[in-house]
């Protein structure tokens, strides 16, 4: 396919049909030509139990048919009905504190109660029979963001199954969960319970457990619809993946089950820090990807929502999240939703259509980047271009989630974050990886504290290195096994040559100063240079003239050890980068290249030999962009 | 009636007969002429269900009466008793978490259990039957600041009947909540449920009935109560409003149903602030009461409670505050309570007999305020003059007490206030008015971020313009109707001749310039003059050069919109106000006005042929006040 | 007994046999003569009901005892099995918010809990008759950090009954309780319930007397086990203290029942508040002990815990701490844990043996303080000097962390530590005191904000200043009775000659100033010297030229009253204190003396004829100590 959808979360049934042929009108205008439709309408399309209503669905995508624009079409069931929640109860879902919640919100059950997996499969079942030789039909979207997490007792039955697969025996189980410590000793399964509210601090095994539990249980509800629709279909599948510190979804694991990786995404900083978070998101979802296109499928058109107010998008940034998603591997750009909510709770969230209309500043921008998408088709087969691979690791995030680690700054994210960010802002394009991928294409791998890591892991890192590998392993690295088991000296300590005694955290107000003059924060360690070279020294403090940086030769490559959260300026020192306030990315396919330039600076910016312009404008004006095409 | 109200509430259960007798001779020391009885004494009246001992309250009122002292007898429904509740544990509050409460402080009961409505009719009958032809029985006082809310079933039940009521069919609820949003469709009424926890936002519309319900069931307890009072006696019937933003009342709605509007009012500010939050609640209840006298039924004598700390009131501050109310329109100035408690709770609560005892500066304050009163007397019955009126209407603060606005520094009550104490700083006096008032008689009509408006109101407020009015509009008004259901271009569009296009909403730490250099923070707004003339633009920013402030003239009045929230020197500029250090208020009956004075300034305030001084000292001393009278 | 025990708590069942010899040669080289077995032992030892499995612990005791370590043999009834609730699902405890606890931690049971009860003596006895006679053994330990709270039906049962015998009557209950306000009276015991979640203030004599029935009842759990303990052995028998505000303990009414006091001590503070709090919490236990020496339980060996972050102790700092507790009283410094635990909740609390194994710095400190503690063996057996005593209570503690006082800034656990720390600062030794202790001893007695206190205390401290005393009350004390009732003019109006007419709590940001200059914050009153006279006055604001500090002669004594919360310049002034940076604790059996010395300054401090240098250096190094010993 060679074509980049554009469009976006279509729900009609909040409308009179009066309004759905100006919307196929307006999506014409815009040059939409991909709507995701169905999310949430489950109390449409089945008003009581099992009296379905597909007569105004039919309606909907005939018209969308005729209008040329196609259907992503959703299964409904992240917002069940609700006689849903009346008839089963037992279905609703209960927090870490007891409460079984009430209906009346959205994504409001229990999944692993049968009750709700039955009528899931039920659903899907009836939409893939009716629509699945639909002509406008070309994408299946099941469920929106998988993400709930449920304390109740049926999700304590299925917990104990997940771990009966896991651990085979209870003694496994117990060495894993370290459960000689507080007296914590299982003999009997039926003891075991999710990590609800307790007494004092949780077992941290048995809360990062639960996450995993969570991930492969929401998976198996995913698949179950998934061969509901493959069963009568043979068009793509997937799932809209939403990221965040709540949500119990190893993505990279679950890439594999979808036909194609989407992500929705959803900055929260008003300033830069939004284009930050959109490279980010998108390197992101390009990870899950294993480096093939994906599709952002959610994005906010008119407004970030900082959480405390909706920040109006300025003119032109819009179309620069949509074309730097696009650049990272996006194979489109759609947006939540179509026209903004009549009422409902988010009836100011923003949309292609706003309140105020198609005569608005921010649908003239919808039909503007709608008219330059069609230029950029041809990228939609090109693959992203980086050197740079930075490890990302779900488990290992979990995991620094919990409540018992030496410092409740160390914030995995945010190391991640910060190590992206560096090199966004040096105009340098980076993968992520998950500890497991093959490496060997990356001149440069950069592991941010990888509290948890399995052998295989740090096997692989070592292979890296030994065949010519530049990576660098942060600070509070390699500390634990996949059971949260202390590996005392940790997982990399012959690798990177040093040996860590004694961790020194620091407040969240004070630094280090090493000898260079660089400054680090968060963090500290009394490391002893074993067999590598040191870099950079502590210099005062107790730590004063201990090794900060060291960095070991090790086969034919380099393997660097950085032991505090370096300030930008040291780190640019220890990666060599440059700023720029150009941002740079390039994809690739056969002899083409695609260049897209995003000017963050604030005087225009000049492309010698730039090849052919494809969209924007060269010389790149001050906050625009540009994309050239070169062979 | 031509006196002024003077005591407080009177609680003697606490203490031995031989305190009463004290009490009641430093009641005539003090001048007190009304005390309200029986607010706290279920359980000293019904010891055990259906035992009554009444003796101690025929002692108690037979007393007072002797010493001169009327009585304003109250139900003691808010505070039922221990027994109560081991009786009819499904009358104990639930939290919208789902806790059921525990007896042990006061107001814990649901007021939807059917047990606690006739338990609550039983004793106000018993009450009734007993005492209505007391001789010292002046007035009735229902129950004690209603305002309680629960979310159990028994409430669901009700609140699903009076959904019934309000929308008649579910189809027509379905609208009015925007179900199709989120697939929230109900296809049978006991499918709704309060707005309890749930996974996610709840539906604005649900979370603004469940106010209005609730605002109805409590009329509803009232009015049971009046009723059986009202079968054996014709006193004055009242019931104390509290206000705060947990109280689920439409005070203004439930004035018809009082023989007078009577309020506690209790400031949380420690510095001017107090003064400020007394003329609000002051105006607000005389808007409540239709312009008409009403009663200041509790304040605090000797600190003002910050919420941290009792900061005592300065000398003098508590008489400020009682004439201030008075001055505003109340009827007297009575107290919570009238002798400090001895223990529990609120042991620490202010009193006019404070702990400290008759020799107290306190108490001298109380007695010197109690010699002055009656040479206000005629006061009494006298109006208050404003020509300036606010707009205040309850459901538009409950609304906007929601999850789903565009910024979560939208405060409907804070605007308000912000718009109240501007005319106060000047001087002027204003009445708050709801959208469906008749305003004809202001020269100027002040509507802030009236979020929620209804088509009767929007049409009133047009012609209150096209006859002459001068009508200021704030920022994020007009935009929902009554089921909080979007109105694009807004209610308000054609009178003000302005379109917005977009919301701007500003960062807490932040603000905007205008043209005139003024200043706005909070909110922004893209706003098209249409049919307006621009009186001020934003300058600078991503608004640059659009309007801000606009005047539209329209018929013979004029209409102004606000698009921000204005600075106090720019609102100054715009309502041409100037600051003044003297608080003015003037009451007028027949040809007399009697004109009250409060210096708030440094230095002593003089008034050149002020009229006949009653109360208070000319030139009014710095702090003082002075109340004039003239023909 | 002439020797000082060292070693910590160790917890073998978490590693292999292999390890366990390690550990016993580990504790050879360290000096260790002490450990704590047992104390997370439940499941191991009984891993499925009834079956005991004691055969590991045998070995553990058998080694430790022939690698010359005492043990002491705890109970592990802190934390029950998880087979223990699944089988007694109502001993799990209930939140006050009504959140019935799952398993998954420690400490999740509820104490009142009949079933927990007997399997608590159960697993006691079961202990006692296997080990009392193992030589190994040198006391035992009895549960761990008592100090839970639980509001289930069960302990509501058990509060009623203590109830029952603390007031006989409910008339009696009633008047202690004031439930003649707000209609609290109780007619029938069983209404009444612990002070769970309600709708709003609780009452504050409940919540009080809801502390003192758990101290009891958590007193009787302890009496329970300790009696099945002694019917077999005639060794020492003890429970290990924690402090804290959540505790429910009043632990100077448990030292009768502890055959040593025993307490755990954690500061957390990483800057010289550590060398504070280690010496607070010292010096109470000393209190709690009656003057007797007593025990360091547990403290950290690597880091002070702040809550945020684990803080590295500086070289040197672990033996401070150690030795200040050992100055102060204790017999001796014991750590949790021996050996840091390879996994679970607490992985990375410090141990004496660090995850970097015995080649660490924190391990050589550890095996350094072991070589010099035998030298300081007859230290054991003398008495702690202090001329000085601070009043402690731990109800008026409770009291004061009621929701009903004037200021939610008054706080009797800052202003104890406040005056502690002063005279920490000045280098002079204090004894805390409860108001009932015999008090002739001391020439100056400090009595911060007592608001609590019974007529007998009341009385001793009159009778300790008529017999020559210097007594000073600080603000806010003699306020209420036992049953938190007002005793106005205050329990200590006659013996300071002052009377208190009306309380001025002050903003948290503010001061007032006094005449001689000093400052006071948080709080100020209106004084009245009736017979005392005025030593300082405010100076300004609202009380300007009223007393602030006071003192009267009574007797051969003086009497003092400060009125606001002096700033250290002007309680140095008060109190005669000198700021030192040597801290000086001194010890005394017969004619020897030992004279323990701190340097907290930066530069060394010489001391002339000081005697024999028993461990330290002389002159005492910047940071150093040094123990002198003198005849």
């Amino acid at each position: 396919m060679t074509r980049l959808w554009y469009g976006g979360d279509y729900n009609p049934e909040q409308w009179d049909p009066a309004v759905w042929k100006e919307d196929v009108d307006l999506m014409r205008r815009a040059g939409v030509n991909l709507v995701t439709v169905g999310v949430f309408s489950w109390s449409t399309l089945e008003p009581s139990p099992g009296q379905y209503n597909f007569t105004w669905l039919d309606q909907v995508l005939d018209q969308l048919y005729d209008g040329g624009v196609s259907v992503d079409l959703a299964t409904p069931t992240a917002s069940p009905p609700p006689w849903f929640s009346r008839l089963h109860p037992e279905a609703l879902p209960v927090t870490a504190d007891g409460v079984r919640l009430t209906h009346g919100s959205r994504d409001t059950y229990c999944a692993c109660a049968p009750a709700y997996r039955e009528a899931a499969r039920g659903i899907a079942r009836a939409l893939a029979e009716r629509y699945h030789d639909h002509p406008a039909l070309a994408m299946w979207h099941v469920h929106n963001e998988y993400g709930t997490t449920c304390y109740c007792s049926l999700a304590a039955e299925r917990f104990r199954e997940w771990l009966q697969t896991r651990y085979g025996t209870l003694d496994r189980l117990n060495e894993a969960w370290t459960t000689a410590f507080w007296s914590q000793g299982y003999a009997d399964w039926t003891d075991i319970e999710p990590p609800r509210k307790t007494q004092y601090l949780v077992n941290p095994t048995q809360y990062l457990d639960f996450r995993r539990f969570w991930s492969d249980e929401l998976l198996a509800a995913y698949l179950e619809q998934k061969t509901e629709l493959r069963t009568v279909s043979a068009l793509p599948i997937t799932t809209n993946f939403v990221f965040g510190g709540w949500v119990p979804v190893n993505h990279a694991q679950w890439a594999a089950e979808v036909d194609v990786v989407a992500i929705d995404h959803y900055p929260d900083r008003a300033d830069v820090g939004a284009e930050e978070q959109t490279a980010f998101g998108a390197d992101l979802a390009r990870g899950w990807a294993g480096g093939k296109p994906w599709l952002l499928m959610e994005q906010s058109a008119g407004a970030v929502n900082t959480g405390r107010r909706l920040h109006a998008k300025e003119p032109g940034r819009m179309a620069r999240h949509s074309l730097s998603h696009i650049a990272r591997g996006s194979q489109g750009a759609l947006f939540f939703q179509w026209r903004a909510s009549r009422g409902g709770a988010e009836m100011f969230h923003p949309a292609m259509v706003p309140h105020a209309g198609p005569d608005s500043r921010m649908f003239r921008e919808i039909v503007a980047l709608g008219a330059e998408l069609p230029r950029l088709a041809k990228v939609a087969d090109s693959n992203v271009e980086a050197g740079v691979a930075i490890l990302w690791d779900a488990e290992c995030w979990w995991a620094m989630q919990g409540t018992h680690l030496p410092s409740s700054s160390l914030d995995y994210l945010a190391a991640v974050r910060s190590a992206h960010r560096r090199f966004w802002h040096a105009g340098i394009t980076v993968d992520f990886a998950t500890p497991a991928a093959d490496l060997s294409s990356y001149r440069l791998v950069v592991v941010p504290s990888l509290y948890l890591i399995s052998d295989e892991a740090a096997a692989a890192l070592t292979a890296y290195v030994e065949s010519g590998g530049q990576l660098v392993v942060g600070y509070f690295s390699g500390i634990v096994d996949p059971d949260l088991r202390i590996r005392y000296p940790g997982a990399f300590t012959e690798l990177l040559g040093v040996r860590v005694e004694e961790f020194h955290p620091l407040p969240d107000d004070s630094e280090v100063v090493l000898s260079s003059g660089g400054r680090g924060r968060l963090w500290s360690e009394h490391v002893h240079a074993v067999s590598a070279e040191v870099v950079d020294r502590y210099a005062g403090g107790v730590l004063d003239g201990k090794p900060a940086i060291t960095r070991r030769r090790v086969g034919a490559g380099t393997a660097w050890y950085v032991s505090t959260e370096l300030d930008d300026a040291a780190a640019a020192q220890v990666f060599e980068l440059s700023a720029s306030l150009v941002e740079t990315v390039r994809r690739r396919s056969g002899d083409t290249t695609w260049t897209f330039l995003f000017n963050h600076g604030d005087a225009e910016f000049a492309v010698p030999d730039a090849g052919e312009l494809v969209v924007g404008e060269l010389p790149v004006p001050a906050g625009g962009y540009a994309v050239v095409r070169s062979t």
